[in-house]
């Protein structure tokens, strides 16, 4: 994963990276071990916060972590090898009981949940920022007459403010479905019914709980074969990228200076060309609509390892679900962030819109006047709802912020 | 859309086909007239059921206006036309003011919405036979041991009723997002901003709300070009498939004669070959399978058609929707009366499961070996926490069963 | 299938229809009855194309068949039993002939080619008209200047010959794809080693080889899990549809009234709205866009199959290929007739054009002032090498006219 | 892209990744101009070799380029501005023609195909292992009787080597595609009309055939907005990796202990599990079926990048397409050299597959049975024509060998 492939990239942060995963696999393990000393199943002379949590991920570490991870099928067994014998260079007991009651799936599910739950709370902030920005659009230009345009031509009048309250409902969708997600832990052992932990003589879920609570996860039994976690995860991340996308369609369209009713916002070497020198490309619109357009596609491939698994935990379904995942959630934050900066410094060219209304006025009034003549009304000019549908957008923005 | 092609299709009877979508639009129309009527709009001499609603659809219109559709772009476009002059044989005025206020998209997704109402209607009521199904199977064999299995290979002892019960969450949470799906009805009108209704001097939130309410669906405002009603729709149906196809691939897996540890019901002429008389497939599994596989490209069409949406009403990625969406719709309701029959005949071989344990015994314990070294426990045999897997899914299934 | 949910739909005719299907699975068995004949392995007093040619395929026997497709979880199975049946009772010995050696695999694989064979027919006769329509358009504009617009903005000027020439070049990528596939016979037999003319004590290759010659089918061997002929077809038939799609594109961009540079053909009746009477949509470029969108995921659906075969045949994928080809199929010829249609008659505003060039002028000579600066030519106005792509395009497609 | 999230990923070596990437633009650039001076349109003086090529790409600039990428939008812009400073420092001559002529597109595409083509030598190499070893299988196994399966169920009696020559003829279906690639360079200018050389006062076309003779690329023309060179790139490589995973799936299916009649070659430590001492899992079939079943989604993010393709370069399709590509070409040269380590080292149990087919014998001798009584021959054991399709595959393979 790197910008120069897929520019922008750098907004994700650590987010799904390598060193993002493995931190959280540590985190996992260090739970699980802290869960069976406390539920009494390990020595109470154990400390895994201690001697398992503070556990530096190096650089170093990486490359042979991902390199050593194809013998294993993932990335979880080379990471136990590897973590077991760190551990036991300082701690031997712990280091024997590290990782006891798991499997490699409970260890990368239940980093995967982390990292989403992390994902989530930094997606949930860039949309607070998109609907305080959209949220003032739409107030600000209630007024603001423009065509409106459906299957390219004019069709009647509509007030910006309108375009940017339905922008706004499509956000607010996809925050609805992103904040709605939960983030199960994934406790399930070596094929699902927990019995590793029942050879310790521990009750299994007593010591899930006990985990899951410490990770600031859900218990809720295992689903090595049951991903409804992760395509739901990916289902709201799909959402998001389109909400952005529906808007980034709109800048590139109406920013096209034969209509130039929108512009991005301008930066300092941005959307210049390598051949033109008078060229601003709307970048940060094409790298949004990139995002809103890859996006089924990973999602299908969720959709599919979901569909592909079968016996306690699958031969190669469960392997595809990570790289699209990971991918999704940088590609979703890259885009969240840039869709923050495009609407906070939007250009709104009222003057233009009004212009190309007047140009446009016989064409979009015939839907009024061929609707006036069957009530005998006359004269004037049509007006839709736009002003109750800004009103009812902006107060669904409200709701939703104060309830975050 | 036929069984030639998706063998097993007629199983989903009228579901989204031409005549239930043409049907469903026809609703949609009367609803709007009476709700102009309602709301004092139009004449108090109208009588939209009468007039409108009564008018039957033969065959031989449907191929007419699917012909017709081209010209519009739409199905609704031709079917206005048709139905206008149908109703103004009659009513002329009724005929002048049909379809006032709305667009041929407030038509096309209204109509979507319903068909997906009565679609989920029907998929929950599978759903709750192959709940029953499932608790039985789970409860009957608490006791039935098997090797459980991950990547093919025997990893350790489980249950075929925990198995059972892992099969019943999975059905169980995509019950869960089929079940909270919502549907509203779309009254935008031209360009998403009602102004057809306000040119009529009407109140357009009124008239929406009383038309909705006539349809049992949700009114929300416009939603023309933010698609999450139709994207959550595909997201759960392709999440069931998933869960059905979960179940399949583990029948496929247990009923090749080498493992015989399940085995589809039995149905005279099921499974036959055109080459081999002592064959029988297991067929359902095989369609079940199937369209498990293939419902993430069909989600992913309805999810790039969300992504592309722009303007005020969009220019091709509308369009894409209906196809899939129908097949989506169509291959769940099949696939879900399929799993329904092969819960409820599914044989367990007891036996065979617990002779194949056996053999694999020493394979099977070396977790148990493993750990129970660790806490100095020794001899017997490994159990994992089975029992109260399938107490906690049997828990969660009558409460499922009890709320829905 | 339907023009409802895909409008345009009738345009593809019978193809891969379920008439057209059941009607190749005939000629098969025909051809395969024929070649037992003329091999010697079956009576010599057998004639296939009287007994078995030539039965009807009627209405109420498509509904029969699809309905009994389920049972034996492929289109062939019931239409074997059927068929036998039909034989059986005017020739008695062709019925007990019939379909020996075959497998049910055998028999919808190679129907599917022979549909195939005839769909790549008439897709390449609607690819013939458009090279000629796009041919003339690119002659006839090579002096037509207009702005070259890359990211939505302005870049340099181009002439619409140009443009055209972009058209044709792609166009013409799509029909060699499409015109180099080879469309190859199955019979494999039960399990893809030709076991049931061994046992009839023939020579299965020589049989093989007769068959495919009376259909006009390659004969290579089994491919039952090589899905290399299908996959192939479904690569050729998406490269049309984005070949189509990038035409459409531009017009729907270029037919914007604020661009006004292009505009469909007319026709009464099309482009029409159900609720703004002055509307002319580009339904056609809308639809050939649809298609476009929507064939990438269909052909997803193709390549999984391949990717998911396994055993001597399949239990899943192969029956997820025929809804999906059958789909891709239709959609194809339904945009190659539209796109041929859209190419016929493409208004071309060389006016509008021109005074956009000369509105941005300034603008798009940007690189030309850059570049002429290092090479201290001043003056003048840039021109690029367009006639000369023109004329190299022209040529190209003089070339595949001769050798089709 | 690592082996963390993908395991297996270094066996792609830098394919495909950042520095292959900048490497490769770093030669399209220098060729470029090379081909300036060479036609005559630079100064004779420039040495675009010395200048340009030697430039060495370090570590650090790779992450200052990946960040600086999104302000223009693709990975060229910046690399050129980077690229132009480096050189300016010792050449300022070179530095001021650098890049004249082309647009960031033409950088980027050419680039791609640049590594494309290495690509295809280093998988065709990895392929001809992979028909060696399956040659020898085939040739090897001629003899070695097994159940045929079909549809997860006994069907007849067939030959490994019968198998092991349908795998081979699914990997040179996939290498005939592969093998007839061709790989255009990109050199359209700004906007696809080679404006740039002509202002200049150069031969576009010779400049052009001039460079990409230097990089061992055909020159075609401009392909801008018709992606066929990298749809057919993605096709042939989704194509490969289909037939790998067919191997992979029987793999998996039969080293299941219950079947056991192949297991993958062992290697220390590999498929060992994390909580299971005694497990082996068959981990390349496993990594090598999770590729085959991504592809599909990766290509038909190509696909949908070629249909969303306009004007004269597109606003966010072309922007689609790096990462897919760059992913594909990875999974897929590891899939490769994973395939190959699978086929070097399989086990055949032959002596299992003679067990089971004479536990099956009655079964799958039903088919032979039934077609003896049609012809009066009477006892004996069916024999398929595996020999032939055993020939027929080693026949081919060898003449494929000769003609690389």
């Amino acid at each position: 994963m790197s910008g120069l492939l897929w520019p922008g990239d750098e907004r994700a942060g650590p987010t799904f990276g390598d060193a993002a995963f493995v931190s959280a696999m540590l985190e996992v393990e260090t739970a699980w071990l802290a869960a069976l000393v406390q539920t009494g199943v390990a020595p109470s002379s154990l400390d895994a916060t201690r001697s398992v949590g503070g556990q530096p991920i190096g650089g170093t570490d990486l490359a042979a972590l991902s390199a050593a991870a194809e013998a294993g099928g993932n990335p979880a067994v080379a990471f136990v090898s590897w973590l077991r014998e760190e551990v036991g260079e300082r701690d031997a007991p712990a280091a024997r009981w590290l990782h006891r009651g798991l499997t490699s799936q409970d260890v990368v599910d239940s980093a995967v949940m982390l990292l989403a739950k992390r994902l989530q709370r930094d997606v949930l902030a860039e949309i607070g920022r998109q609907v305080e920005a959209l949220a003032a659009l739409a107030d600000r230009h209630r007024s603001t007459e423009m065509v409106g345009r459906t299957l390219t031509q004019p069709a009647v009048p509509i007030t910006f403010g309108a375009k940017a309250a339905a922008w706004l409902q499509g956000v607010l969708d996809a925050a609805d479905d992103l904040g709605s997600l939960s983030f199960p832990a994934q406790f399930g052992g070596a094929a699902g019914n927990r019995s590793g932990v029942t050879a310790l003589g521990g009750d299994p879920a007593s010591v899930a709980a006990c985990a899951a609570a410490a990770l600031g996860l859900l218990e809720r039994g295992p689903w090595h074969t049951d991903r409804a976690p992760v395509t739901r995860l990916g289902a709201a991340l799909t959402g998001c990228s389109a909400a952005w996308g529906r808007i980034a369609n709109d800048v590139l369209t109406l920013s096209r200076p034969e209509i130039g009713e929108l512009a991005e916002p301008f930066a300092v070497g941005r959307g210049g060309s390598s051949a033109m020198p008078q060229k601003t490309n709307p970048v940060l619109s094409v790298l949004i609509r990139r995002a809103a357009l890859s996006a089924p596609a990973y999602l299908s491939l969720l959709q599919l390892a979901a569909a592909d698994a079968g016996d306690e935990r699958p031969a190669g379904a469960w392997h595809v679900e990570w790289q699209p995942l990971a991918l999704l959630a940088r590609h979703t934050l890259t885009a969240a962030s840039q869709t923050s900066e495009l609407l906070a410094g939007l250009h709104v060219g009222a003057e233009r819109m009004s212009a190309t209304l007047d140009a446009h006025r016989d064409d979009v009034s015939s839907e009024y006047r061929s609707l006036a003549g069957l009530t005998g009304q006359r004269g004037g000019w049509a007006h839709g709802d736009d002003d109750a549908l800004v009103t009812a957008a902006l107060q669904r923005a409200r709701e939703w912020a104060a309830h975050r």
